[in-house]
């Protein structure tokens, strides 16, 4: 039994039970050990943004971490601006980079790089383990650090770490980390606001979107007239029969507006909320200068029980009342008209199945279905939410591991998704049941705006050769077979109506390059 | 005039005129900064790790840097890897990645990240611009001190400091950094050692491979019998009637061997030799443990002088004769049979022409063609230097874009090109003149052996599922088209020539998928 055994049987005693992967010649033992251990299931990404957007949708849908296996530094770094969108997504996540054996670091071979420096700025916690039998106390830490947290954790092992033998054990399972408490002063605080008749929105983050915390706060938003706002959101519970929370707007003039009548931003999982960019003559927080923030509760806590704590400090109980969101899918009508991104809401809308994961990289497109999502039937939301494009199609991987027997479906925008295009060859191999429906406007979209929030309205040569994707096109159905996915494009809405319905039939990959 | 123009223009008065991009929001100013002068090339890579080793590419040809513009620090992230490439290779290039606007930090937005600490690890310089008038001379720093040091500098670039009015001015031309001397004492060590009869091997990297330097390593040789070797290269020059170096072998056993007889080490711009990876009981270094090292000059020095100094040591001169390589290009026989990397490299060697650029990302597979380089037309031999694989399309990007009028043959293993296939799109849209030649042997082959190296021979279903390619097969042609480039499938060697020929005649890009 060698140090990479014992980090397998590490994981496994403690349900981790995925090996998202891309592995280089320092990490060979670890390899091997996987090999030993076939109920750790090995997934390969053919680049290393993949390996980590998929272990970010996996925990997402697991709510328990994945380990990735990264070669050594520059894998790492590869990684990292989807341990960037995990971080800010709280996604657990445990990152195995391997390093050179601890003797050859002196030598400075030519793939020596300072992995620890790499690794913080993305990680919860970094760790390295510094001989074979520190693999397994460095291993636990890893994984209740990343629990605790709730982010990404990075666990460096040297190769003599991995291959040096260990006295044969078992690991036993560790006790999940315990949230803690409540304080009881912001509490009260946000109770009082609540009851003091001063306009107060809830802002909501994290496990604060899912179902039944957001019955929590429908109760206590129908009571007090408080609206409900989530900034970002790693993981929203959409749908009929749910409690809407409205996205505070991208645009930072959109969301001033949106929150000019608030007095008091009570954050549960939130933070006060930002803008995303900052912009010359203009506010970093959208709020009110005179708005109050209370902060509840963080990220950390239980945020469903920080919920129920507020909503039984105003006297609501299990049975007050909510507005749930009507289920009218089946009057949604079949699209006619161009091929914009509202028809192919509404194609998608009409035809999202019960329990479907969406996820979602697609800024300027998004609008139209993220409208009709209430009256759908209940699915799960998976957006970009930190913001580093390129994890729209890893994020696919994730949930489709994670969950199987439902299907997935992707909303992508063309820009972003020329990040990690190589994703769609794990979700051929895998077999995946995505459908992938790239949003072709063949440009940044979303810069071309910021280019005339700036003042800039006639483009010339060099704005345009950084911010249009044309000449040549990218033909999306070309390099989907290429790697093994199917797919089609649409130029009509009828087009992209059938094909959608050839996906929606059909289990596996697929992809529909719809060119608007 | 604001910083984003001061930035560009001192950049332009000291004669950087390229600017590979991938921008974002942040990053819209200096955009339309880059806009108002039409005389900086804007070059677009759909993902950051295109960007960053196209600028490799391009400074290892042009000898100067190239601007990189990059999203904040994800963007900076996801070009860390060919930024390690670019640090072993010694190539100069000024990486500017935006950032908020220095007010909106404290209010931590999703894309908030510690930009400084991510671009250390692989930066020789990092600074950053703390307002408008901090652009000039933070610029004029970045400039410097990538030529002085020889490898990446990150400028990091606020929003606000991108915006904000600065007096207008015309930036100068700044003084070439003068390398430092070289040591008299290694210099006399070396020149002793030399005229010893010891047995000597001379270390060659960086500099000291172009073709001056290396007829002055020649004279040596022939003189005093020293053996020439490079541990790694970022720009060889190859070719008849130039000095033949040998690459000491990646694989740690020949490595060993290749050496074994070696009582002193002369290195001039390489160091101590380093096997690539620590191995169980196998050394840190392929050199005897009694062999001599004498560090005669590092990169930092002019490699050339330092050569011609030692040669002088000894009491050569410019006329002391070298031996050079024959040319035996036209003796070459078409090659028939099986398609594989050694009658690949007898098809491709046939055809050569005058002053190609060869870029190599294939480790397995390079061996037959590097064994036939010294007899063809010379040429510059653009390899892998830091290991962190992912560099090759990036680096015949670059080198298109500084040499429009050589043809670049790029010959890439398909584990590799996937990780950076994006930048395929860049050659269409480009128009560059390279024919890139994938090695499609469907598994990562290089790791393959390295597990027989661990004792691993019988291969369970984790193992197989993190080292082959397979199951899907990647359609490179499929791909190719779907970004523009034009390609088709060799399964022949007969076929692999005729599609050979068409790429060798006709300018532009072109794939050829070589079924191995």
């Amino acid at each position: 039994m060698n140090g990479a055994d014992l980090l397998c049987d590490t994981l496994l005693a403690n349900d981790v039970d995925v090996c998202f992967s891309n592995p280089g010649t320092s990490e060979m033992h670890f390899v091997a050990a996987l090999d030993r251990k076939p109920q750790l299931r090995c997934v390969l990404g053919l680049f290393e943004g993949v390996v980590t957007g998929a272990a970010d949708g996996y925990a997402r849908m697991a709510d328990k971490p994945a380990v990735t296996l990264l070669h050594t530094g520059p894998g790492l770094a590869n990684g990292l601006a989807n341990m960037h969108n995990a971080r800010r997504a709280r996604t657990p996540m445990i990152n195995v980079p391997g390093d050179h054996a601890s003797w050859h670091l002196a030598a400075d071979a030519p793939l020596t790089s300072d992995i620890d420096g790499l690794a913080w700025p993305m990680s919860h916690w970094v760790g390295r383990a510094t001989s074979p039998e520190d693999v397994g106390p460095k291993t636990e830490e890893a994984w209740t650090q990343s629990i605790a947290t709730r982010g990404p954790v990075t666990l460096i092992l040297p190769a003599d770490s991995a291959w040096g033998e260990v006295e044969a054990r078992t690991p036993s399972k560790l006790p999940m980390p315990v949230p803690p408490a409540i304080d009881e002063g912001p509490l009260k605080a946000a109770a009082q606001a609540l009851k003091s008749g001063k306009r107060c929105a809830l802002f909501l983050q994290h496990r604060a979107l899912r179902e039944r915390a957001l019955e929590w706060a429908g109760r206590i938003a129908l009571a007090t007239g408080a609206d409900l706002f989530h900034p970002q959101s790693d993981r929203g519970q959409r749908g009929a029969g749910r409690v809407a929370v409205r996205m505070t707007p991208y645009n930072v003039d959109m969301a001033i507006q949106a929150l000019e009548h608030v007095e008091v931003a009570i954050c549960i999982g939130a933070k006060k909320p930002a803008v995303f960019f900052g912009y010359p003559g203009k506010p970093s927080s959208p709020l009110p200068d005179a708005a109050e923030v209370i902060q509840v509760a963080e990220h950390e806590h239980d945020l469903e029980a920080a919920l129920q704590q507020l909503a039984e400090a105003i006297g609501l109980t299990a049975k007050s009342p909510f507005k749930a969101n009507a289920f009218v899918q089946n009057e949604i009508a079949e699209p006619t008209g161009a091929l914009t991104p509202a028809t192919i809401a509404a194609a998608v809308a009409r035809r999202l199945p019960q329990n479907a994961i969406v996820v979602e990289e697609s800024v300027t497109s998004a609008g139209p279905l993220a409208a009709l999502s209430p009256g759908l039937h209940p699915h799960d939301h998976l957006p970009l939410t930190g913001g580093a494009i390129g994890e729209g199609i890893p994020l696919a991987i994730g949930a489709g591991i994670a969950c199987p027997d439902r299907k997935v479906v992707a909303m992508q925008a063309d820009g972003s998704g020329m990040y990690t295009v190589q994703g769609l060859w794990t979700q051929a191999r895998e077999e995946l049941d995505v459908v992938t429906i790239v949003y072709a406007n063949r440009k940044y979209a979303i810069l071309q705006g910021e280019m005339r929030n700036v003042g800039v309205n006639d483009f010339g040569e060099n704005a345009r050769r950084m911010l249009d994707l044309d000449r040549p096109d990218l033909d999306w159905v070309l390099m989907a077979k290429g790697m093994g996915v199917d797919g089609g494009r649409a130029e009509t809405i009828e087009e992209f109506c059938k094909l959608l319905d050839h996906a929606m039939k059909t289990k596996g990959p697929f992809l529909i390059e719809a060119r608007i």
